[in-house]
């Protein structure tokens, strides 16, 4: 997507969804059925095409996690590639990278993902401060997503952890944030799994998207989440990889991801609908 | 290497060094003099290899960040490969690369990096809490480097934060870092910029390796920190990156990171010899 923050609204309006799909492909995990692609063409391109044929009418966004394709060695890189540059340019691509090092090397990371392999949004780890985010910003229409509150059980040990003011280190975190970039290009990640504080995170951030894995295989609840996450612009991607990707095993693993989709945008679709945004 | 923490230590001692050598090359930092190698061998490759052949007799480690091999597009996979296999046996293997994700994702980056391509250790963040950091734990002689306290300005952002208790978040995340893991699998990442806290450090973490990031272009001072950084089995990997890679950006590049390295060594065989360590 080449676009900007009314621009992603517009997009949600228009499909009536904020699905992301979580591209997390994994070589074990593929279907026995999966009908050869191309000549030549690595079996995890083939499924990933098939799974954004299936599903592209569906959703606005496409996250693929870096991790199941560093795990394919050096061709995983070049797959990695052929995924972005067949996703439709209509979506939002994320790369769910997880980076941030010191200035001149996060600096590197960003001209890598933004500006050669085009991806429209990254996501980063807060832990190194804010010379280790403030690289990623500055590039016209992409995107900065940075851990707040995370979907897994290890949030626990660090995130929620009391600050000086007592407020827990997401929220110092987000407030930090806050001071290094606009809502048109920071997002926050926060997990579905912590549906109890997104009455506090709109209270601090009531007009950023937020990024919200965890729907799903995880645990979290889709309707709950968006009583109090959804903004005046939707504000919100509901990311679903393994709960799409996998919901069967079988040679009908495209037909069940776009069943599993659908069911979640037609909730998406009434949801915005309810909320005077469809 | 491949060795554990006791074998880490023999080798100090045989080097008379604990310098690890950053190899983080960028391609409009190569030498204009730098002779082309093996027939389509990459120039990044190629400059690797020289820095290798010139220092490897002077560090027990090297330390390629990942970013920089991104940075070079899909080819920069098979960059890092080659030069993680030209790095000598005897050498530990770190691959910087600041990793850390959801247990299941995790995983994936530990059998890409330990298994796959091989390295010794890998530098991950520590935001994400316990599930995020054990999938890298139990790989036999393989390390986890945890970040604790890093060398950028951006350390003052989140890890100084205090906690519940006062301490500062960093030290909270190696107490209970300290609770995954044992001295032999564990290392902390502390930047040399923060001296003053190696007191501290070491009465939290006395037998545990710190990789000491910050020496030379960011301003740490070997003498200092090694004051009271050493411990028993000396404790310590001092990491120069800049400092020798690019100690000239002429045709004499090699022989100038030799000097620059062996600089660094002669100074820490004193350091080690008079501890009582040589």
């Amino acid at each position: 997507m080449l676009g900007n923050r009314q621009q992603l609204f517009d997009l949600i309006r228009r499909q009536a969804s904020f699905l992301c799909v979580g591209l997390d492909p994994e070589m074990g995990k593929l279907p026995p059925g999966l009908q050869p692609g191309q000549p030549g063409e690595h079996p995890i391109l083939t499924f990933n095409k098939a799974i954004i044929d299936a599903t592209h009418d569906l959703c606005v966004a496409y996250k693929p996690n870096l991790a199941f394709y560093e795990a394919l060695g050096p061709a995983g890189w070049d797959i990695f590639a052929a995924t972005v540059d067949y996703i439709p340019d209509t979506h939002l691509v994320i790369a769910d990278a997880k980076r941030g090092d010191i200035g001149n090397t996060s600096r590197l990371y960003a001209e890598a993902f933004f500006q050669q392999m085009g991806v429209d949004a990254l996501t980063i780890a807060p832990y190194m401060g804010a010379d280790s985010v403030t690289p990623f910003l500055g590039f016209p229409n992409k995107w900065v997503i940075l851990l707040a509150l995370t979907s897994n059980p290890g949030s626990q040990d660090f995130q929620f952890a009391p600050q000086d003011q007592g407020e827990p280190l997401f929220e110092k975190v987000m407030r930090k944030a806050m001071g290094w970039a606009s809502p048109d290009e920071l997002m926050f990640v926060v997990g579905a799994t912590h549906p109890e504080q997104f009455v506090q995170i709109r209270a601090i951030a009531p007009d950023h998207f937020l990024l919200v894995p965890g729907v799903g295989a995880q645990g979290g609840d889709l309707q709950q989440i968006c009583q109090h996450g959804l903004n005046r612009q939707c504000g919100l991607l509901i990311n679903s990889s393994r709960g799409i990707i996998y919901a069967s095993s079988g040679p009908d693993f495209a037909a069940a991801a776009r069943q599993s989709a659908l069911s979640l945008q037609k909730d998406m679709a009434r949801i915005l609908a309810e909320a005077g945004l469809g």
